[in-house]
């Protein structure tokens, strides 16, 4: 029975950033020094940030990064680590955990199975790598893989554990979905069973454009027992001895010759670290709900686009309905009550309840509200185009007039202030092109484009039920949803109700169900013909939409790849 | 010796419009006929049209393009055609070409080269094919492959030539850019030099969101001769009769064991045609310039962007600049001059020359423009956010509130009455973010949004030249370029001027130039930072703005794929 003590260092990179990822890595290998860790792992392209796109195809990129790890490695004195970069030149390049001990690199790993599929390319950038070798340290032997190598039963792993291996370490920059991460858990636990092998799950934190990285990094020992857990959504650094069984029955079926010849076992010349260790128990991590884990998505996200774009505050267009209400409690909570700014603009068409709702919730909130009445833009644009529009009946023209003389009040405090406007669209409204583009759905950044109108209201009367009282008050979560761009508008005069709406949106957008089973979903031909039309006519929009953070299985924007020229008709 | 006759049908399909798509190619098969063609081949998914992206992901979809290719299938008698459609299963997909005559399915071909760069996401979507069939029709043996195959000396035709192949058939679906043709010739007569083969290139025609396809389809012998090519840009039938001399020897070196096994010859139940043919001789296409090229490709793309999605007329914002006075010259010629709308908005900052120029060019181009003046709207403007801005300087949200009063007058005339607001940015603009997000980037279709500032010019000239006169009046061409948001503004001002940016923009855009070479361009440093920097910051603005046509060998959009959140500097 031998054990080693690995550090899981839990880092939220910025895409790009090399010398501040650079940092934060020599940092996190000279605390995982401190507490004495035999090997400290660090997530996918960690040095890079994931995912960085185009910049791979730019060689100085690929050249700095490559300055950028020997940086980290010149700092692993009695310690080994492993780092994620890309390897190669411009061409030919693999996305790459470096293997580096006492400043000197000692092999490079190349990622095998790489993922083209839902929001990743990397087909577009990367070789497959064809080696699958084995580690010795001291009398441990392990093997090391990326990501999606190892949702694959005959992946890498299993060479590695045929080839001797006794733990395997899996480095991740694995985008969070709701669910992803019991997914991620049962996957791995069904690895763990099958070849008899501890596994080092190590995940990227933090939010870059429409992903979120949620962390929760884990560790599994050889039984199926989960040794460790790290937090979700926040950087950590957590320790763990591993008690590894060199001398059990190695499991997994028989490999096939090709794939034996690619195995090579390489000697990693550092002993584990000696003498007394201090004490690594920590508290198990408690469970948290759906809602919970989704809210901190989108808190995370807010955080990470705000901060690491260098905005001091953001700018809400505040309407008295739930969403906005939603964006701002979120950018609250992300961002501190001092660098939200709401922004109400009443027209005729604004209830009164609406300027009540506003200005209540902008004093639970603790933010500044200030009300800027648009009739006045708005008749300017009345007299202006009258003499063009005067023949014509009053329509949507009218309404996006107003939508859009909000959207230019908002970017007007963007551009004078430097704040970033955060668009309040929902999934539903998104989905169906319930939102005027350049009016509503202008901003830099898109808070809850991702969600669904009934997990709106859910994740409103969590966060209340979180502060103990009504932060959002409780008259936005029961009055009927409006634009109120017309007298007595209502969202189910164009719409069919949103209990109707979101199942047939999911099974569309997200599943790909046939016309026939979502006939079957509670809408009559007409309607569920008329919400696929409607969603199928929107692709323009959503092109233009500013991007949000993905929280489904299937967001619109990178994940979602739809034409706007289109005649496609499922229906 | 033997002869074929090879029908090329360079279609324009739709994407997703399986019915139309279907009697455009029973049609065109029809035609064939009479024209008494032994074999009649259509492009590259000319089912689904070219690229048909996640709707790729829907079951229904697969199940419709299959039973849209049987339709066409039906009515191939007394003749072999060769039809693009996506064969498989959802989850194992093939970009595939149907070999059917008489109504019969004879073979599919997989396709074995995925293309997974640029515009391209193929591993996204389709399985890579491991078969390279050769078919007997009559005496002659043929092989089919499809587009990227073609590329790779050691790819299937090689295969095909080794199993007896005396004719290559490869069907594509191929994207334009400047030097786009010229490339796919030399590639296609270094085919035919290493395998003394004669090879049959179809490509599609139309546009497509983004993209183009060119056509330009053409035949070479195995001697490298060019029996025929096809226009660009156009749709067309074009027939050929092709001598195949089978007693030549194969040349090209041996395949390896491996391959050879995947080889399977099919014989194809078909005489060729008996009897006597009408003669197929027809004169040479002419060689274009590259400017008419790019000229010809703004206005197909145009076109079918409008047409494809069912709009009747567009509608420009005339500012007097060059920008707007080509977009309305392109918009002109694509769609006939009583479907384009120009607005003038004046503002106080607009000088009489503008005014002057707009006029001018609207009675040149026979449009109708209207002038609408936009100071009341914009005094309404500063009076209502007067009480918040009234402690600060006028600064750029002063000129992005002009821009955006303008984008939305636009908008309401395209919600009003139908039409599609055409974007008149240009590359260079595009590049450095010189542009007000949802006031000038407002719109359905950026039509020059890939070509330069000194393109822009030329295309210009080359117009007025190809007029015989100025259609657009001599002074927009020599003016300096100027926004007019406010008093004496020049771009300069703010900009290198283009015949410096321009060359930059390349290298750093397109080309991933290193910033030693960029320093070495004409810029000195401060400048080259300015520029890069400028490029990097208006990622946001990218992400936000309309499709536009590509032209370049990469394009804002698709083709170029970055992070807004990024914080690497190349300088």
């Amino acid at each position: 029975m031998k054990k080693v003590r690995v550090a899981l260092a839990q880092i939220n990179p910025v895409v790009g950033d090399l010398d501040g990822n650079t940092r934060k890595i020599v940092s996190y290998i000279k605390k995982a020094g401190k507490l004495k860790a035999d090997i400290v792992v660090f997530p996918e392209l960690a040095i890079t940030g994931y995912p960085p796109e185009d910049l791979l195809l730019k060689p100085q990129f690929i050249k700095d990064n490559i300055k950028a790890l020997n940086k980290a490695m010149a700092v692993t004195r009695g310690i080994t680590a492993v780092i994620g970069f890309v390897d190669g030149d411009s061409g030919t390049l693999y996305n790459s955990a470096a293997i580096v001990s006492n400043g000197k690199l000692l092999d490079v790993y190349h990622k095998n199975q790489l993922p083209n599929y839902g929001v990743f390319d990397e087909y577009r950038y990367f070789q497959t790598g064809k080696r699958y070798p084995v580690y010795k340290l001291g009398g441990i032997t392990f093997g090391i893989n990326i990501c999606e190598d190892m949702w694959f039963d005959d992946g890498p792993a299993k060479v590695q554990v045929m080839s001797g291996a006794d733990l395997i370490i899996n480095i991740n920059a694995s985008p969070y979905h709701l669910g992803k991460a019991s997914f991620r858990k049962k996957m791995v636990y069904s690895r763990v069973s099958k070849n008899k092998v501890a596994i080092v799950y190590i995940n990227m934190i933090g939010g870059q454009d429409e992903l979120i990285f949620d962390g929760g990094s884990f560790v599994v020992d050889s039984t199926g027992k989960t040794l460790v857990s790290a937090k979700q959504f926040a950087e950590e650094l957590v320790t763990v001895d591993i008690e590894i069984n060199s001398s059990r029955k190695k499991a997994g079926s028989k490999l096939s010759a090709v794939r034996r010849k690619k195995v090579d076992k390489i000697n990693v010349p550092l002993g584990l670290v000696k003498g007394p260790k201090p004490s690594v128990r920590r508290k198990k991590q408690a469970v948290i709900t759906e809602t919970e884990e989704i809210y901190s998505a989108l808190l995370l996200g807010t955080r990470d686009y705000v901060r690491k774009n260098g905005f001091k505050g953001v700018v809400i267009g505040l309407s008295g309905g739930v969403d906005s209400a939603l964006v701002a409690a979120i950018a609250v909570d992300a961002l501190g009550r001092e660098n939200v700014h709401g922004l109400f603009m009443p027209s005729v068409y604004t209830s009164k309840e609406s300027r009540e709702d506003v200005d209540s919730l902008a004093e639970r909130l603790g933010i500044k509200s200030i009300s800027i009445p648009i009739n006045r833009i708005f008749t300017s644009y009345l007299k202006t185009l009258d003499g063009y529009f005067n023949k014509t009946k009053t329509d949507t023209t009218e309404e996006n007039l107003q939508a859009r003389i909000r959207g230019n009040i908002l970017m007007a405090f963007s551009n004078k202030f430097g704040w970033l406007v955060l668009a309040t669209g929902n999934k539903s409204e998104m989905s169906v092109g319930y939102a005027t583009l350049y009016g509503d759905m202008a901003g830099g950044f898109a808070v809850i484009k991702d969600v669904p109108k009934i997990m709106v209201y859910e994740l409103c009367k969590w966060r209340n039920m979180k502060e103990g009282k009504d932060l959002i008050p409780e008259r936005i979560l029961w009055k009927e949803p409006t634009a109120e761009l017309k007298p007595d508008q209502r969202d189910v005069d164009t719409l069919p109700p949103y209990p109707v709406l979101d199942p047939i949106l999911k099974a569309y957008v997200e599943d790909d169900k046939s016309f026939d089973k979502i006939m079957k979903m509670g809408c009559d031909l007409e309607c569920a013909q008329n919400v696929i039309r409607m969603i199928d006519r929107s692709e323009y929009k959503r092109r233009q939409a500013p991007p949000g953070i993905k929280i489904t299985a299937r967001a619109f924007g990178k994940d979602r790849r739809f034409p706007i020229t289109n005649r496609y008709k499922s229906y």
